[in-house]
């Protein structure tokens, strides 16, 4: 399964989310993760984000396509390396 | 036609680039959008980007799911309504 995750958490907690989805995804951009990852890794990912985030306040949006060949992904401008320019 | 738009452009044109999508997509969080748009209108849509983003510095992200029967979106936490929040 393909998956593209974006988090919108407060402020205080960005870091450790996205170090949890840095173990499972890869970073696009931003608060956008995105890969290939399976039914049970996901699970055990959003179980390792729900003990970082705080469901009454932050959002974390899944958005999974069964298939990846049905995903088609088109950048405009430059394609930044972002594991490379911060981490 | 379904499509996820993730922007990262420079601060100064934030807001030209969030304009434009507005327009045609729904805002989901921060630096996201989506909807169901035709070919045509992803094109002016684009078109009208290029003239507002710069190439070298800027980029978006574009996810085009051909049916949009094959992507689920599941949200943890809350929805937030971006739209009526802050517009």
């Amino acid at each position: 399964m393909y998956v593209l995750v974006a988090y919108d958490v407060d402020a205080k907690r960005v870091a450790k989310v996205h170090k949890v989805l840095k173990k499972y995804l890869t970073w696009t951009q931003n608060s956008l993760f995105e890969g290939e990852i399976t039914e049970g890794l996901l699970k055990q990912c959003m179980a390792e984000i729900a003990t970082k985030a705080n469901p009454a306040v932050d959002s974390i949006y899944v958005y999974r396509i069964a298939n990846p060949k049905h995903i088609k992904k088109v950048i405009y401008g430059i394609e930044k390396d972002f594991e490379s320019m911060f981490l």
